[in-house]
Formats: structure tokens, sequence, C-alpha cells
């Protein structure tokens, strides 16, 4: 790490598995520290949807992520660095990070975003992008139409406006469905956008944040050894681990192993876009610092309660299920809370039927109620994995919260 | 009162003001007291819509009021009662008012129930309501279709099983454009079913809930008189002032008045169904003692901030208008909070600029944001009002509150 690009931004690895790569680490930036390994909620749109910032941050969530693509569309970076910056005008004054916008243009591009990263889908469609080539992405706003440029040095320019701790580089996002030479002549255009994302970085730093490199390549492992060896090269504060990652759990495994391996040790390692428990542990084990995923949110939104294992019905327990759905008519006279052992106001006070019948009734608040629980499932689980790790236990709490 | 009847409950008057018929009291339920004059906010289906119970509690509100017909349709009494009661199954350890069922009836009958009760709207409709006679109403479930009667006796009954602290009995509710003749059959008949729900609930009671007589009567004196000495002489608990109150805020003030001085003294008043600021004080000052409404939390559910005039837009503030708009473009760069004398989690941390937005983008949490605001505002309002009594200020207190 080149620290004086970084002065108030640091990673220090505290404990290091001995039997994975597993580590236990601290990304310490000007709004606080991030314990690692650890999730980052997404607040897409700069909120939790349905749970204030407050309570977000009373379960123990260290970081958040908002979207650089929705907020440059919509209040517009203007707007958020009048109103000092994003932290402030959401009222989250912990560790942030903002994504460069490459992820949505992708998806623009190349069909719905998450089904997509994850290889399950093979549908095109280019309404709203007009044309990527080497100068970046020309889009219409999915709100008014409008034609907007974002170029890599646009993206670090509205990044810097909303003003987050950690920010990103823009990159082209290659999907699942194409070919090789597409990935590699992508990657090879990510690489040159991301010198260009630096140099602007470097131009306009206030020294407040810390610029993230990703890795490209698909699931080729030459391209993902290139890719490597492009971001350890530059002065990128964290790594994080984009692109496809190909259409199976076991393909994400190989994909991660081809390329954290190869990372250098001193900076954190993000992977993009995963957020399932089973995917968490295999992430961790391989070397992964941070994830982040609406799943847990998105879920909860949807009905869905994340749960251990043990707590599954019993038809279910052997599935690859990792959540109670409430909307579920089994609930109906359920007096139980969702998890007697988790600490959040829901399961401290409501019961499954009282979810049921909330969600029935389509009463907003269980929205709010199922969001608090799922990020508390998530921070305990996160705090967990740390502990598990520090204990050399990892293997063992893996059977506790996954099939 | 009946003391014998209602061992558990109390209504003192602490304070009468001795310009107008004002007067600060505590009411006393098993479930703690309420300081009145003070307003019940609308938890129809057991739920705050966009607000956790706790945080409703937090504000400083002291009671809550549920829908007997809602609750009994879903999740249904017998389910809430075997999830422990109402105050259980939705977690409101404090005092807890249900109406009787009787007022949506009326507006299956007679169309929507807030814009006919204040005579705004003259259509009918009775796709759901089958038959109201001597023995109930006769309605079809607007879930599933299936037939329910509502007696006076299931009502009780039903309510008990939900165990509000205060309960109601059962009325038809009748309309403003009905004419006096209907207007008296039908008081005389909710007479009739008042004594029949006074009978069940002796019957049934286990002296943990109290019994509210409903006045009846449309804009009629003589029917309002007649009414008013059908509840002095029965052992009700408390008075609700029902029905028509007639198409103005003055015809309102003109039934209030013609019903409030000839209620007994000694039994809290309840005003069905209002909660404007302006008319809040109107009613105070002739005797109400609570009221409730849909009001502050469905106007914050449309993006509407109660404010006191001050805070008023320039073109708004000779206006009737207690609200700011927030969906208005004119917030777009305002980075005032909606009152920074407002102690509230969204005025102490949140710009009208970061609302607007928020509603802008749809972002659920922003319905709660504004709940939680509204609520704490009449909350605010309620305790300000009864300080005004005690400190004979009432008069000057309306003037900074009201236009």
């Amino acid at each position: 790490m080149n620290t004086s690009l970084y002065p108030q931004f640091s990673f220090d690895i505290q404990v290091q598995d001995l039997e994975s790569r597993a580590r236990c680490g601290l990304i310490s930036t000007p709004h606080g520290t991030v314990e690692t390994p650890n999730f980052i909620f997404c607040a897409t749109k700069g909120a939790m949807k349905a749970l204030r910032m407050d309570m977000v941050k009373q379960t123990g969530a260290q970081i958040i992520l908002s979207n650089t693509y929705h907020l440059m569309l919509s209040p517009g970076a203007d707007l958020v660095e009048k109103m000092g910056g994003l932290h402030t005008f959401m009222n989250w004054n912990g560790p942030l990070f903002t994504d460069s916008g490459g992820f949505q243009i992708f998806s623009l591009g190349h069909g719905s975003i998450a089904s997509e990263i994850k290889g399950n889908r093979m549908q095109k469609s280019s309404r709203s992008l007009l044309k990527i080539n080497e100068q970046g992405a020309n889009f219409k706003s999915y709100l008014d139409g409008r034609q907007h440029l974002l170029t890599p040095e646009k993206s670090i320019e509205v990044q810097m406006k909303l003003g987050a701790d950690l920010i990103v580089v823009l990159d082209e996002c290659t999907p699942f469905h194409v070919d090789k030479a597409y990935t590699e002549r992508s990657m090879e255009m990510s690489h040159r956008w991301a010198l260009r994302s630096l140099e602007e970085f470097k131009r306009r730093s206030k020294d407040t944040q810390a610029l993230y490199g990703i890795i490209q390549g698909g699931v080729y492992e030459d391209l993902r050894k290139a890719s490597t060896g492009f971001v350890n090269e530059h002065p990128f504060f964290g790594h994080a681990i984009g692109g496809s990652l190909g259409a199976s759990k076991q393909q994400m495994a190989d994909v991660i192993g081809m390329t954290a391996p190869l990372l250098v040790r001193d900076r954190p390692i993000h992977l993009l876009g995963i957020g399932g428990i089973s995917d968490i542990f295999e992430g961790v084990s391989m070397g992964i610092d941070t994830f982040d995923c609406v799943h847990p949110t998105r879920l909860a939104r949807h009905g869905g309660a994340l749960v251990q294992p043990h707590l599954l019905p019993e038809d279910k327990k052997t599935s690859s299920r990792e959540h109670l759905n409430l909307r579920n008519a089994s609930y109906t006279e359920d007096s139980d809370p969702i998890d007697p052992s988790c600490p959040c106001y829901t399961c401290q006070n409501l019961s499954r039927a009282y979810l049921h019948y909330l969600l029935k009734a389509r009463e907003l608040v269980a929205l709010e109620l199922l969001t608090l629980h799922n990020i508390t499932f998530m921070v305990r689980l996160m705090m967990a994995i740390r502990e598990g790790i520090k204990q050399k236990t990892l293997p063992s709490l893996r059977k506790e919260w996954c099939h």
C-alpha cells in the first residue's frame, strides 16, 4: 500500500488462520473502523429502504454501501455535496463505501444485475445503454431519459462529491455469457479505466477517501492472474473482485481461488455482490475481508427471515434454504419469535404469527421489522466468524450456520 | 360512574379551566394512565403502519386505538386471544382503545368513512353491507367475501378477546345526508344496541376493561339531547360523541356544543374521528378529553409534515393548511429540518431536502420518518394544551398553533 496516498486510512491484519486463508483485520477510515471479515449493507439510493440509519447502526453494522449510478441520477452529486456529503445527507456517520457505477452500466447492457453476475440468466437488453467505448459509457437515465456520459474521471468526481470513505475505480463488469476474447478486451479497457481513475483520484484527493481497484477476467484463470498482477502493481488501498463469478457455487469458489491467493496480502479484499451465508464462509476461508449484497435486506422486504439451519422447518432442513418464508400459512399460529436467541427488537418482542399477519395485511412496518432482523443476523454471523477465526473454530462454526 | 363495574379504572379531573369547558384529567387503566386532553393514535389493523410500537411509545404517545372490524376479519379475535391479546400480539403495553366496528359498518353502507363523517361526500355504496336490522349488521368480508353478522353482543365478545382497556358499544353511525327521521330511528336502535352491549359486557367482564357509550343524533339538537340523556343514565365508564358532525367546522362545533355540556362531568368524553389542530383546540375548549383520527399518520404517508403556522411557506401562512407538503419541489435544496425545535429523530438529523428526495425516490423509510414526526408533533401539541389549561394560557396558545 502506498501510505502517502491514504494517510488517514490503514488495514491491519490481526489474526491469520493457519488452516485456511481466513484472517481478521481492521480497516481504519476517517469515519471509524471496520472489523474484518465484515458485511457491507446496501443503502443503494442513500437509504436502507425500510430502516432508519440509527437503527442500522444500533445493530452493530459497521459499514454500508451506496450506489454512485443511482445517486448521480437523483438527487445528483452536486446536491449531495451541497448538503454536506452523503454521510450527513442520510445521517450515517460510520464508514461508507460507494461503488463506481460500472456494475449498473453493465446491467443496462446485459440484463438484470444480480441474476446476471451469478450467471443465472442469458437475456440481453440495451434499452438504456447507448454505447460503451474507450472514453466511457453513454446511457439514458431511467428516471427522465436524459443522456449521461460516465467516464472513469466522472465516476471519481461523483464519488468525491458524495464523499464515501472507500471508493472504487470505474470498470466494465463482464457478464457470464460473453466469450473469452470479449472478456479479455474488456478487462484491458477496465485496466486503462482504472489507471485514469487513479490519476483523477490523485489529482483531486483531499486524503479523506481511499480507492479500490477491481480485478476482472471472468472465469478465465490466465485473465484473473493478469488482472491480479495489474492491481497489485498500482497504489490502490484495497482490491475488489468483480465481474462474472460463474454459474455455480463451485465456479464462484474457483474464481476466488484463482484470484485471492495472488493478491498482495496487506490490502483488504472485497468480494462484490455476494451475500449468502455459505458463500460468505467459503469466501472468508479463501481470504475475503468484506462482502456486500442486497440479499439480506431485499429478502426481508419479501418476507424472508434469515436463520440458522436448526430453526428451519423440518422439510427444509436439508435444503439450501437459509431463511424462513414468513408469508407461509404455517406461521399463522406460531407464537415463537423468529429466533429466541436474536437480540433484535423483532425477535425480543414479536411472534412469527404477528409478522405473518403483518405481511398478509401489507402493513409497512413488517418490512422494517424483518430488515432489522436480517441485518442483526448478518452482524451476528460476521461477529461469530471473526471470533471463529480467532478461536480457530471456523470449520465447526460453519456447520452451525450452514447446511 | 358505577365504580363497581370498573374497579381497575378511574377518571380524575385535576384542573378545570374557568373561562371554557376545557379540563385536565387522568384516565387510569390496568395498562397505565392517560393524561387528558390527549390524542389517540390509530393502529387500525394492530400496527402503526410505518412505525414500530416502541418508537410510538418513545414519542410520549400514551394511548392508541385499533379497529374491531378489521381485526375480527383478519387475523380474527380468536387468534389474537390465543396469542395473548392485542397488547402482547403487537407489543403495545400501554392503554389501548378499540372501537366497536360500527363506524366501518356504516362506511360499508354509506361510502367512504372519513369524507362521509365530515359530510364531504354524498356517494352511496353497499357492495359489502348486506343488511342492518334490529339484530345487527350482516356484511361480507372485504378480504374473502365470507358473510359475517356483527351484533352488539358479538362486538363486545370480539373486543373482550382483543383485550383493549377501553372498549365501545356497537352503534349505527349515521351519515351526514340522511334525514332526521332516519337519524332518530337509527339513534333509538343504537340505544337498544348499547343496552345489549352493556348487558353482554356485565355478563363477561373480568374487570380489566371499561365500556364507553356513544352519543348519536346527527346534527339535530333534540336528538343529541335525548342521546346524551340516555348515556348519562347508564353505567358507562366514558362517553364518545359519534355520528355525523355536520359539513363544516362550525357545524362540528355546534354539534359538540349541543352535546358535551349535557354530559355528566365525571366521565371522560371522547370525540370520534377528529384530528385537525384547530378542531382539537375547539374540542378541548368545549370539554373534549380525547380525540382519535388517522389524519396525522395518514398525512405522513402522503408526505405531509405537521408544523406550527410560523413554519409554513409564505403563500400558505394565511391558509387553513397545517402541514408542509414535502413532495413539493420547493424542498429540493432545503437544508433545514422540518422543525428545528422538534425533538424527533427526523428533525434532529435530517433535512427537508433529504426527506423530499426519499419521497421522490419512493424509499419506504420516508413514511416512517414522517410518521414519527407527526406523532411527535401531536404529542407535543397535546402536552402544550394540557400545560395551557393549567397555566390558563389556552387562548394565546391557540394562536401559536393555529391560524
